[in-house]
């Protein structure tokens, strides 16, 4: 499944971010920017920046015109992950060794601190007219975002975390982002205020259908994809799956959620029988309910938004991409 | 000694801040907000507040114009002291518990982010004709930021650092903010590019001397106050004193340095000979000599700004507060 604006765009973020980096090269700064030339060559899909180089595309714009947005959000996405890594003590990072790890913490805290600051400075490259309510946007998104991995942080020190407080953290802490992707390329194009609104619409109903998707591949994607893997239910970890289940799946569910926590001697039976309760409980079902329904919502922005010809088909893939991918 | 300026713009920096916020209110955000309000209970001078809100004054407007940069780079500076203390493991600040301690690191790296995030969203209050410019001078001061406490901490396990590096590390980790603070106040007053120069050119020379006092305090701030201090020279900091000393005391200040370097058992004792050794070597009369060298280029600016009346006064008064203060 592809689309060539996947492959154009992204080759358009990565080229763009490429040339803008090259002002801070790995050798300056006693090191300071080595770990951000290292995040961002560990790829990645750079979707942020692709969305924005799309939303100012399908306003009728030349996709240049969201360079400085689309460098914004992609830059302040890794920095988020440079510092979400330290604080989940995370080994890895797209397979390859996080900062903190191959450098250290203080490397981690002050070359993230770095590229948050080179993403304001991407950002300001924006023309005078359009900063203020870029800037607007981008910081009030930022600050979201810290809310959402302080809720997320929170969350695993409690035990009464709701299936709807679990819905805003994932909202704050990655469907924001994808939100204000769309509404800054929309904005970089000079779009009504209105439009805007309706880019950030859509991007928060499709960020939160790839988050339920995410939930549902990490504890079923086998049935896909004849693969197993269950990290998340190893892990006890609060996904959408498991909060529903101890909502709706009764004391059955909740006793045998609780029987399975903090085991890891025995990695297949704790998968196998978690699944069960989640199945038992409705829980993957109303997890694609959920997801179907989000991405009905973001298909309704496109729908008034206008879209015709090659953005219609691009932002119907870019849904279709969300419920079918694999991975 | 004091100047009605002192406790009037503190005040004025004080209530912007606090009214700010309340915005974001401690009990809110899961606790993200919490280290910010601590952090700025704890106090400080508010210096680069209050040189924010003197350079708009002494360009003719009231200081409120100048509130955005000022709430910017007071919540800035406090920022990078909250990521410092973690890098630096420091346990106090001003006498209380750092965030680190007091919280967790995660907390001190999260609230942090936070923190800086509340600088931007302080900034962007500006009016859009002085944003862009502004922007850029606030978002290049960040990097500089980061990039001389980068210095500093490369500078810990080197041995060969000069006193041109020192210079150049001090420049980047503190005067360029004091710099900022006063260019970015004279930008909120609408000054011309050539007098916003001037600006960062006073700033960047007082901190400069202010940094050279701080050192000299440390080693021989006993002299004017009876008080023993010498936790650089315990600490074996590579301060403009020692590394003065190094260069130019000869073989015997290298090994009277050497002998003591990790030495904590006798501290007097250490204290002693060091500061002896940097008497011999002619560095408490280079850092006088050198710190009264960048009041006077400091005045010098003033001069070329020709203020007059009260600002003439008031910025003699924080270059003579430089040189004198004992604290």
């Amino acid at each position: 499944m592809t689309h060539p604006n996947l492959t154009r765009l992204k080759g358009q973020a990565d080229a763009a971010i490429e040339a803008f980096l090259k002002q801070w090269p790995e050798s300056a700064g006693d090191g300071l920017y080595a770990p951000v030339h290292y995040l961002m060559r560990l790829g990645g899909k750079r979707l942020r920046a692709v969305l924005a180089l799309s939303a100012a595309e399908a306003e009728g714009q030349a996709c240049d015109v969201a360079f400085p947005v689309a460098m914004g959000v992609e830059l302040f996405h890794n920095f988020t992950l440079m510092h979400d890594d330290i604080m989940d003590a995370a080994p890895l990072r797209r397979g390859k060794q996080t900062v903190h790890i191959k450098w250290d913490e203080n490397a981690a805290i002050l070359s993230g601190d770095a590229m948050y600051t080179l993403a304001h400075i991407a950002l300001a490259q924006l023309p005078a007219e359009g900063l203020p309510k870029a800037l607007r946007l981008f910081n009030q998104t930022a600050l979201e975002v810290c809310l959402g991995q302080q809720s997320d942080m929170a969350f695993e020190t409690r035990n009464d975390v709701t299936v709807a407080e679990y819905m805003e953290m994932i909202r704050l802490k990655t469907s924001v982002l994808v939100a204000a992707s769309l509404a800054l390329g929309a904005i970089s194009a000079g779009a009504s205020k209105e439009r805007v609104q309706l880019w950030y619409a859509l991007g928060e109903e499709l960020g939160l259908a790839f988050q339920m998707q995410d939930d549902l591949l990490d504890a079923f994607g086998d049935e896909q994809v004849g693969k197993q893997l269950g990290g998340d239910i190893l892990a006890d970890k609060k996904t959408f799956l498991r909060l529903y289940t101890q909502e709706n799946g009764g004391e059955a569910a909740q006793v045998m959620l609780a029987k399975w926590d903090g085991q890891r001697h025995d990695a297949p039976a704790k998968i196998e029988a978690v699944r069960a309760a989640m199945s038992a409980a409705g829980a993957a079902d109303a997890a694609r309910e959920l997801m179907h329904a989000h991405v009905a919502k973001a298909m309704a922005s496109v729908e008034a938004l206008g879209l015709e010809g090659n953005h219609m088909d691009w932002f119907q893939f870019l849904g279709g991409m969300v419920t079918q991918r694999t991975s």
